[in-house]
């Protein structure tokens, strides 16, 4: 039986289709390749370009398919520029979603694992724990957090089990490092790599507790197969937090240059983000977590064989009042560099 | 300036338009007719037919009218049925509400009045209160609170005042009796009107507050002129419960004939669903509730002018599997009578 893997060219989602491969499993991916590169999806997946948005297109490839579980990882997930976006991140993050779910539900899909997001969670509430009461305080949270609730209605009327994942700051190999508006460690990279100087919000004494790859995709990869996992949510990643001073310092010198910092005013952003991942310990009993230098190592060598990306640009804003600044201004002139912006979601 | 009222050939959207006009607003009702009825928009307010979810539509009249308040009642309703019909759920109640934020926000809409639902609340949550976390149990409510959080959102980050309502079983004039998924009170006098036996779902003893229509539109009409109600959210409609069968006994009464009742097999549904009102009583000061007795005499008296309506069939089930037997039946033999629900949510 055959497994789907959504957003499977994207960052998150290609390592989760790898992770499924090595355990023999049939992978389809589906992806519309807007954030993702077909260079992502392994070689042995069926790869089919779409977007989840194209219901006609997902019911059937849910008809000939009919997975037995899904792993629904798509999304265009700039948090900071959903409320700008509104109605583009609902189409995409609800509407697709629940496309999959009507689909997955009539094709008796047995388990339906959801990549959502910190994001569900809101500022200040710290620690971020599995059975705080979600506050999303923006479109991007609340649509995944829907998505979150229309699951449990489709399993209590339907039956069909899921098992949701709010990853925490991920990074890696594979990651968009030409995305503008998110993955701070791929901006500084990028920004390393085009000469310029690393952009901080503030005075880079906020903390993210940036998780490596290899920590969080095996954990969503196994989660259908783990009986006590079902019907339930875990947040996923690392537990250290790291100041984003120390993230410059770190980036620097995995690329081999002396740091060069440019402070840019505070944003409205929390200051200190961290959950608490003693649910997925306990049901996943994940190994030891990579450290910041040896994962930022692993991405940074990755990076440079790739090269620098030219930032991507959003070209239907829905409400201009409010931009940042400097998203404002990077859509006026494509060739100032970009801010560097510190989402608190990664998924 | 002008004020928008979605829904406003519906059932409580036309009675918010009369109050509105009848204090001297230029009102505009924007309705596709799917629900409502051309008759019950006021003559003296301007209808542009027409939906929600065409957003080209939407941004036009707000660039036409800037409109000063907004009253969103426009909604596909049928509370039981949205398990089934989820894509349409959420194409309708939240990417067409999400249509409507853009484009007050981007026209100045000063306050943003919608009406929810307590269907938001879920099951086995009472008494429903305002502060109590929701936890909707169907596609309907989850896209009726994913709209409050995104007002919310709007609200943080463009300063757009909202008020949120949660109506309960809301019942009068205008109310669609011909609607087979929902409306209790209607049902049964479309029922009698027919010639047919009331049906009830298991004993009758369940109860509900059912709230007659003047006790509801006026506070909904005044919301943006209450200072003290900007940016909250209300529970709106009776106290006082009743159980189903002394509704069937009032509604035969009414009507001048003997009750014939027939019992269903019991429904997934809650025993006794009862609101909280102290928050709107002490913003809004409202005057005393309308008996049951008073408030369906009035709506009889209206229904015997209209005649019985035939009931409307859903033509576009998305997951056929669980619908319940009576509504999968109907769907396949449009003769059978139409088997009453009891949904909690009027909204």
């Amino acid at each position: 039986m055959a497994v789907l893997v959504t957003g499977g060219a994207g960052f998150m989602g290609s390592h989760v289709a790898d992770e499924l491969l090595a355990k023999g499993h049939d992978v389809v991916v589906l992806d519309d390749l807007s954030g993702g590169f077909i260079e992502n999806v392994p070689e042995k997946a069926t790869f089919v370009e779409g977007s989840i948005a194209d219901n006609e297109l997902v019911q059937r490839l849910f008809l000939q398919y009919r997975f037995e579980h899904v792993f629904h990882l798509a999304a265009y997930a700039a948090e900071g520029l959903s409320h700008f976006i509104r109605s583009f991140n609902y189409r995409n993050n609800l509407a697709g979603s629940v496309n999959l779910i009507n689909a997955a539900v009539n094709a008796g899909t047995k388990c339906f694992v959801f990549t959502s997001s910190i994001a569900v969670y809101g500022k200040n509430q710290l620690p971020m724990l599995e059975t705080t009461t979600p506050l999303p305080e923006d479109p991007y949270g609340v649509a995944k957090y829907a998505v979150e609730m229309d699951l449990r209605c489709a399993h209590e009327m339907f039956g069909m089990d899921y098992v949701i994942f709010r990853p925490h700051n991920v990074y890696g190999e594979r990651q968009n490092i030409g995305d503008r508006y998110r993955n701070v460690i791929g901006i500084f990279i990028n920004q390393i790599m085009q000469g310029k100087p690393l952009t901080i919000f503030g005075d880079g004494e906020q903390t993210r507790a940036f998780s490596y790859i290899s920590d969080v995709a095996p954990v969503i990869a196994r989660a259908p197969f783990v009986e006590k996992a079902r019907n339930r949510v875990f947040n996923v990643g690392a537990d250290q937090p790291h100041t984003v001073n120390r993230l410059a310092q770190v980036v620097c010198k995995a690329m081999g240059v002396e740091p060069r910092i440019l402070h840019l005013p505070p944003r409205n952003e929390v200051v200190h983000a961290y959950s608490s991942h003693d649910a997925a310990r306990e049901a996943f009993s994940p190994g030891e977590a990579v450290s910041l230098e040896e994962g930022v190592a692993r991405m940074v060598e990755w990076a440079k064989r790739i090269g620098a990306k030219s930032s991507q640009t959003f070209k239907c804003i829905e409400i201009p009042r409010n931009l940042p600044p400097s998203w404002a201004r990077q859509e006026r002139t494509p060739a100032t560099p970009a801010a560097t912006s510190l989402p608190r979601a990664a998924a």
